[in-house]
């Protein structure tokens, strides 16, 4: 795409010292989202696998789980009053007898009618959607697998170095090895990346993958997760309350703080194989 | 509140070595956002200080500019079926004459008719969104003051230390004091808690302030602080190229990699005072 890294100048100043330097920063444009021509959101994202991006959001909400439920996808030419193309809007036709989205569905996610909206309806909004229940995985893994994770994540990260801007989401088979990487200036669309482009392939649900992400392991991303059919999700920095809790009650394997051969274990510990006597 | 943060157990591996123990996680909750009874948002932000976030996120989006906007705000009761309060449902009652936000808010805030969904359009939006263009204040700011900014919100930040996973916001006079922090699991939650916080004691325009973010710099950030009339926002991280883009248009002064006495200006130099010589 060529959009990943823009240049523009800068002014640094280092101890008291100034100079004007061409600067590397990471890409940002809106994407609008459209299901059968009718816009159903807007994200603010890195350009680049774009058509990954908006079938790994749908995955995400619930409205497709195989690559059979999505008839096309295409940049909507006209989205400009001149008629022209700004590759900013994608629209997802679905296949057949695919329900499309409600248009309140982003409300009707976090909240279910026995109580209201709360982090317990959160989580039974996450239970009664999921096409794929974690638990029928037979993913076991070594913990010094996990420890090299992030390591091999950043050294994948190519674009890394050059901004210090990008989130990044891997996915990783139970012995290490890197299957796809992508990255985006937020972090719940790299792993609608990641999620999409396995929908396109037909390897959904990803029953024997561990999600690693750069940053926090948060509700949302979580949820994409199980969503993916993803058993495992391993996180640089803290998970929150939410997620934790989400963890746990789908039966996910939720790691946090997982830097060298230190990490924290917040759910699912059976999917971890005693370390070696 | 005492919802800030959560103990969970979590088994704890180093170097090969297991332990349980409890664990101090940052609390996230989903909080509707609702306008004359009407839902327009669901966030996922960390509990406290929600009317300030209701109340802010308004501001970003061009709803409200004053004190006087906002006749009431109340937590829902009656959001669950038996009628209970899960304090996770704000309403905000407008004053007579204020317009309540269109249903499709979002993303006629990224989009205008003359050239679609683009970065180009989302800063027009701002810019006609708007109601203190910059370039009216006289903030002049020494860089050996901006270099102390990070430490002093770090010391501020008393629940980072026990989670490590809450992004932070402060607000600063140009001579470095800090006059209001806010902490949330996300980044643009805190940054509406700070100008909420600001609309209710009827301080906006922020005219005479610097927005310190913990982490990096989204077009997001830079919008909302262009909306709450701060003519200086300092990042931890690197911002986007859309960030960049932005606070050059509205006449912001950007400053990214923010750490010890180094630092990136992306725009706005002419509020830097020179170095002493």
């Amino acid at each position: 795409m060529g959009r990943v890294t823009v240049r523009r100048p800068v002014l640094r100043i280092r101890d008291g010292l100034r100079s004007q330097r061409p600067d590397t920063l990471t890409a940002e444009e809106p994407m609008e989202i459209r299901v059968g021509g009718r816009p159903l959101t807007v994200t603010m994202r890195t350009p680049g696998h774009d058509f990954d991006l908006a079938v790994g959001f749908l995955v995400s909400e619930g409205v497709v789980d195989s690559a059979d439920d999505v008839a096309a996808i295409r940049y909507c030419a006209g989205a400009t009053a001149d008629g022209g193309n700004t590759y900013n809007v994608v629209d997802v036709a679905l296949a057949p007898g695919v329900a499309p989205p409600d248009a309140s569905l982003e409300r009707n996610f976090y909240t279910t009618s026995s109580c209201g909206l709360c982090g317990k309806a959160s989580l039974e909004a996450v239970r009664t959607t999921t096409a794929w229940p974690l638990g029928e995985d037979s993913l076991r893994i070594e913990p010094s697998t996990l420890a090299v994770l992030p390591d091999r994540l950043r050294e994948a990260q190519r674009v890394f170095d050059s901004t210090g801007g990008l989130h990044a989401a891997g996915l990783f088979t139970a012995d290490g090895r890197l299957t796809c990487l992508r990255e985006d200036v937020g972090r719940h669309n790299a792993v609608d990346k990641v999620v999409g482009d396995a929908l396109r392939a037909g390897r959904l649900p990803l029953r024997d993958s561990v999600l690693m992400v750069s940053g926090r392991a948060s509700f949302e991303l979580v949820q994409k997760a199980v969503m993916a059919g993803i058993p495992a999700l391993a996180a640089v920095s803290a998970p929150s309350s939410l997620a934790v809790d989400l963890a746990a009650d789908a039966g996910l394997t939720l790691i946090g703080f997982l830097r060298g051969t230190s990490m924290n274990v917040y759910s699912g510990a059976e999917r971890l194989r005693p370390d070696p006597a």
